[in-house]
């Protein structure tokens, strides 16, 4: 395990995660310094992050020859494109890469992060729903570790320690219900897309908010516990916990079970991930607020209801298909909330246009990166065709 | 750490953990066998015991000639007295001694089986309340370990799993509240001996079952917690959870917690005193219900109130003083509540009772074992002898 201070390099410096993770590294500046910046298109604040942090590497990886420009303009050693991702998962000066890019764009980096023998914190769920075969299988081939930086599986992560996984019994996580955890379904395909954004505890971007509220981020989150922890669906469970105070479960086999809690805080995972086998503390940081019991004096638990929430039964489902649905899932379900975001379908039409795609594919086994990402363009284009074709009308 | 299967003296084996951890060896036959059992004075359930289990030595260490007769014809090679006890305690055969017989008959047996280098399975809670700087300095020396028995501090013990002692921020003990977390002092004042020996989620003998309606319980546990894990006092709290389904919580230095639950029940801290480091699985024993969740839908904390349960203040009180205050607290808690049980004192009057004697004591520091018991009896003679003057009319 790495000493102190650990060299950083950030994926997707400028989304949410990314800056929540500048915000602990700027508490601990002494145990972790940034070795490389990589934002997909907000120049604006790469540049103030690359005057903050003074990383050796800063890399933009934006699609647009505009925003390639103006990143040139503001970085001079900028390295552009795909190749300035790909640098930095893979830049030799660091120890820690943050995998904190959105959707797609994380497998490649970090496939290529891990055969470079660095620690991965895993903050983008697609790379272990799509190809979490792959990604586990790197991982123990070259020795490096997999953190989550999900609050769920860093709960998960913090009541292994010290434990056999050969001794769970199960894995529960705990699904804080989003916004429409009291919504009938008729309220639910009402819904627009200002109540959807607002997300009763967890301030999140919009597209996880969205997966939030359909329950479809629970399910993306069972396939990735699956894959960490090395764990059969058969022995995941998700339990509603309005409260998101305590944050994930291990049943163990003997009947007890552990329980990890704090107030809804991203900067937790992200710190542990960081300082991982140590813990830092934070006390005099303002950085995690205290949880006081008597102050916090009910946790209610009730149980997920599949029916109002079609999207967590559409996950679990491409997980126990395997092969390539997991990609569709993922792919179908971009475009759907995309679609939803711009207001031309509601947020039942997600589910309904999801399980479509889901209908129309072939599934490969064992894929590769390329027919991983295939697989997923596939599923995007079918979305948009059946969209285009009044699928849902 | 001892490979199964492993061989148990079971010290106290007619009381309350006695009888519950035959339950639990009843169950793993291939895990640990009965090496020794010493009980006081039930002797057809010892005599029962005996003939179960079958183990090389028997103990009965009765006090009087009725007794002592009694155990020699239901079992003719029983060793009595203190010398049973003893030799149980260090028995050759043994590799774990389980310490639960009550009150103050624990410690020397106790400190001997750590000389003899046995790991420790404490269940006698007034071993570490009067002693834990005796008994935790000979467990170092010795190098064996103190596994609690408690459900509270066996919580404490599974969240410390794979954690670093000095990045705890603070022990949290759950208390269940006892009967009458809701009373007033006035109806406290008013309680029967049948009120106070039923208690709402735990059933337990009747000396722990008044500790925890008065909350003095509670009080010795975090003496307790404070020896075990080598915690100061600021640093353990305690918070009122009516359900019991959370045993204890742990706060790390970075705001994280870490809790362990079940139902309540005592065979799963005996069996994880007896398995650690494995787990041994319930699933086709029936020694521990499931914990469903959407079941388990509401979990609630209050703060303590100590006002209302002046005995737990005591208890922190004797603690922070050391010396031989704790001594006294126990012996003169334990001639409170029998005078209490006789009927002869209201449940208020115990702690009025404790006060009293503490208020009289002259303590000695560092107390070794002769100095303890000196302490011990002189409080137990102090507090009938102010009950005697009339000191509570």
């Amino acid at each position: 395990m790495t000493a102190f201070p650990k060299r950083i390099a950030l994926l997707g410096s400028t989304g949410s995660i990314g800056q929540q993770t500048l915000d602990v590294i700027r508490c601990f500046p002494e145990q972790f310094h940034i070795a490389a910046l990589a934002a997909r298109s907000n120049v604006t604040l790469l540049a103030q992050q690359a005057q903050e942090f003074q990383p050796p590497l800063v890399a933009c990886f934006a699609a647009t020859p505009e925003i390639a420009e103006a990143a040139r303009a503001a970085l001079p050693n900028v390295v552009l494109g795909e190749k300035g991702l790909l640098e930095a998962a893979t830049y030799a000066g660091a120890d820690i890469v943050v995998a904190a890019t959105s959707g797609l764009m994380g497998l490649e980096p970090t496939l290529a992060a891990i055969r470079e023998g660095k620690t991965i914190a895993l903050a983008n769920k697609e790379t272990l729903v799509m190809a979490g075969h792959l990604v586990m299988q790197e991982a123990r081939r070259a020795g490096v570790p997999i953190f989550p930086v999900d609050s769920e599986h860093s709960a998960i992560w913090q009541c292994l320690r010290g434990e056999q996984v050969s001794e769970v019994q199960r894995l529960l996580l705990t699904a804080s219900g989003g916004p429409f955890r009291r919504a009938t379904l008729e309220q639910i395909r009402a819904v627009t897309v200002e109540q959807a954004l607002a997300h009763p505890t967890w301030h999140m971007g919009p597209k996880i908010t969205i997966d939030s509220a359909t329950l479809m981020n629970k399910g993306l989150e069972v396939i990735e516990a699956h894959w960490l922890f090395d764990i059969p669906y058969e022995r995941i469970d998700v339990v509603v916990h309005p409260e998101s105070i305590i944050h994930s479960m291990v049943e163990f086999v003997d009947g007890s079970l552990k329980m990890q809690a704090s107030l809804p805080s991203m900067h937790l995972p992200i710190l542990h991930a960081l300082s991982y086998p140590e813990r830092l503390s934070t006390a005099a940081t303002g950085l995690v607020r205290e949880l006081r019991w008597p102050e916090v004096a009910r946790l209610n638990f009730e149980a997920l209801d599949r029916e109002r929430f079609p999207c967590f039964r559409l996950a679990l489902e491409a997980a126990r298909r395997g092969g390539t649905y997991p990609c569709v899932l993922v792919g179908a379900d971009e475009e759907a909330v995309a679609l939803f975001l711009d207001g031309k379908i509601g947020l039942s039409g997600i589910a309904e246009l999801i399980e479509a795609v889901l209908e129309r594919h072939q599934s490969v086994e064992q894929p590769d990166v390329a027919t991983i990402l295939d697989a997923c363009a596939w599923a995007r284009r079918t979305a948009r065709e059946l969209y285009a074709q009044h699928f849902l009308l």
